[in-house]
């Protein structure tokens, strides 16, 4: 397994990408990367306080990056979306 | 004017918190805080990418801390919601 590995935040119960990152720390991760945009944005937020205060203490929020990506939709004019990195760190 | 203020973003017009982060920047205002709690949190990010992709390029991001707060209401379980703090710095 990789030392750095990227959980993608959607709209499934937040849960379930809890599981997720969980699974690649127990895998022998070093680093997650919790990734989402628009709205799932709080849930990336959720998904690593939930990590760090319920499950894994020793884990550190990194680093927090965010941006902005060009969503193009055929027919339409490109949208903005705003994006998140968050970085949990072993 | 203090060179440190803060914005707490709700579920108003996304343009409305833009405004009033721009309004303390043009008041003189080095560092403003964007802050949000629960679904608020991508509106938040929303508002620090459009200030400084739109409007003040001179911007940068500073800090992003994320944290929990406890909510108590009347009645309930007490839930736990996810907040962002973001330093905007000119």
């Amino acid at each position: 397994m990789p030392e750095s590995s990227s959980v993608l935040v959607g709209r499934k119960p937040v849960m379930n990408y809890v599981l997720a990152c969980l699974t690649l720390f127990h895998g022998g991760a070093k680093e997650v990367n919790v990734k989402a945009r628009g709205r799932a944005i709080s849930r990336a937020v959720d998904v690593a306080e939930i990590i760090r205060h319920r499950f894994l203490p020793d884990v550190k929020i990194g680093n927090i990056n965010i941006g902005t990506e060009q969503i193009q939709s055929s027919g339409k004019a490109p949208a903005n979306i705003s994006t998140i990195e968050i970085t949990l760190v072993r």
